[in-house]
C-alpha cells in the first residue's frame, strides 16, 4: 500500500522536529521521497510563525522546501479571511509572523481593537496583559472570535507550555463569547489546503505525524491514509483506546524510509 | 430604618472612588459616619492591591481608615489560605501586593510553579506569557485553583478592561481543571470577614455598593441592609428586573449623608 501513496503530509513539531532539534532521519526520508518523485508537504497548527520563517527553520536542519508546500494555521486562516471576508477588519492576538502572513494574503487589518470584525487569536509567547485587554476589547465591541488552532499545551524543550486554547480561555471567559472557527488540524480548512497544494485525492495521501487527534483523526476524517510517529505527544499506549487508528505506526519519521525502500526492492 | 444601623460597609471602586478620583462626598459622609460613633468597613474584590497600599489611597483622598477596616479579596484569600491550608505551597498568578497580603498572613508561598498546592489568580495588570505559563504549569502539576474574585472586567479611566475572569479562563481552557473557590463578593468568607471585624450581626449592617450582584444581592444573602449608588456599574434602569432589590437607591453616597442627617433631626 505504501508504494501507492503519490503525496506526503508531514506534521512538524513533533515529527520533523522536537523544539529546535531535527529528529533523526527526517532529512534523509524527506530527501529521500523527493528523489523518487514523491509530493510533499509540510501541514503544521503553527499559528504563530510565517511559511517563511518555516521555510528558514527547515532549511537550517538540511530539509529544502518551497513556500507553497508549508501549510500552517497562519497562512490557512489568513486565505480563509481574505476569501470569505474580504470586507473584514481584522484585530490579531499573536505575534509579528501571523500579521505578516495577514500581510501577504492582503487581509484588512484593523487600526483599533474597536473598529475589528474578527479577532484572530494565536500562540502568543510575547503576551502581556497590554495584548490581551485589547483582545478583550476588541471582541466587547462585537468582534467574533477565530483562532488558529486550540491546542492547550505546546511541547517545549522546558515542558509543556500554555498554548492558544488559554488565550482563546481568557477571551472567552472574559467576555461571555465564544470562538467560532478553529483553523488548525482536525478542521476541513486545512483538509482543502492541502489538497488543494497536492493537486491529488485524499487516498492517494499519507498523513505522518505525532497526535492521535490533529494528524491520525483528521486523516482519517477526510479520507487520507496514516501514519503515527512516536517520536512526539503520543507513546504506543496512548494510541490506543480510541475509536479509530492509525494505518502504521512507526518508532519514528526514520523508518519510513526503509518501509518504502522495502516496498521498492 | 437607617439609624438603626451601626455598621457601615462600604464597596470602594465605583462607590468611594471612580478609578484614582474620589466620588463627591465619599469623604465628608465617612468622616460625618465616624462623628456620630458608626463603625465603618471598606470591602472591596480588588485582590491586586494590599490593604496597606488601598490605606495609602484613602489617605490620599482625604479618607483616615485603620489597616483592619479594610476588607480586600487579597486579604480574605491570604486568611482563608493560612486557616484552611496551613500546609500548603501556594504559587500566585498576580502582583506584588497580592505576594505581601500572602507574606503577611505567613501562608507558604511555592519556589517553583510545579511544587504548588494552590494557584491563587488575581488581576494582573503587568502580566507576560511567562507570567500565564508559570500558573499553567503549577495546575498542569496539579495545583488546585483559588480566585480573589472572578470579575469579568473592571472599569477604568480607558473603558472597560479584561479582570481576573480573563486570567481564569486562560488556565481553566489550557488545562481543563477548574477553579474551586472564588473568594471575592459574593462569597461567605467576604461575609464572615466584615462580621468579624465589625462585631455586629448582619442586620445592624448596610452594605452600600455599585453592584447590584457583588453588593446588593451579597447583602441579601447574608441578612445585611442594602443601599445602590448609582456612581458606577450600575444605573437606574439595570437596578431592576432582579429577583432581589436594594433596599434604598441613591444617586451617590453623598445622599447617605443627608440621608442620616434628617433621620437625626
Amino acid at each position: 500500500m505504501m508504494n501507492d501513496i503519490k503525496g506526503y503530509v508531514f506534521d512538524l513539531d513533533g515529527t520533523i522536529f522536537r523544539g529546535n532539534q531535527l529528529i533523526e532521519g527526517a532529512d534523509s526520508t524527506i530527501n529521500f521521497l523527493r528523489s523518487i518523485g514523491k509530493k510533499i508537504v509540510f501541514l503544521s497548527n503553527r499559528g504563530n510563525i510565517s511559511r517563511q520563517r518555516c521555510k528558514e527553520k527547515l532549511l537550517k536542519v538540511g530539509i529544502e522546501a518551497h513556500t507553497d508546500e508549508i501549510i500552517l494555521s497562519s497562512s490557512v486562516a489568513a486565505s480563509f479571511l481574505k476569501n470569505a471576508y474580504d470586507q473584514s477588519k481584522v484585530w490579531i492576538l499573536g505575534e509579528k509572523d501571523l500579521e505578516d502572513e495577514l500581510r501577504l494574503a492582503q487581509v484588512h487589518l484593523a487600526k483599533h481593537p474597536e473598529e475589528a470584525d474578527w479577532l484572530l487569536i494565536s500562540l502568543h509567547e510575547t503576551l502581556t496583559y497590554h495584548d490581551l485587554n485589547h483582545a478583550f476589547k476588541a471582541v466587547a465591541s462585537g468582534a467574533r472570535i477565530i483562532a488558529t488552532n486550540a491546542d492547550k499545551y505546546v511541547p517545549t524543550e522546558q515542558g509543556n507550555s500554555i498554548d492558544v486554547a488559554g488565550m482563546i480561555g481568557a477571551i472567552e471567559s472574559s467576555t461571555g463569547r465564544r470562538v467560532e472557527i478553529v483553523v488548525g488540524k482536525p478542521s476541513w480548512l486545512m483538509a482543502e489546503a492541502v489538497l488543494n497544494q497536492l493537486g491529488l485525492s485524499a487516498e492517494e495521501c499519507l498523513v505522518v505525524g505525532d497526535s492521535m487527534e490533529s494528524d491520525i483523526a483528521f486523516g482519517k476524517m477526510f479520507g487520507f491514509k496514516t501514519t503515527l510517529v512516536l517520536t512526539g505527544s503520543t507513546d504506543r499506549a496512548m494510541a490506543t483506546g480510541h475509536n479509530y487508528e492509525a494505518d502504521f505506526t512507526l518508532e519514528s519519521i526514520k523508518e519510513l524510509k526503509f518501509l518504502i525502500e522495502e516496498g521498492l526492492r
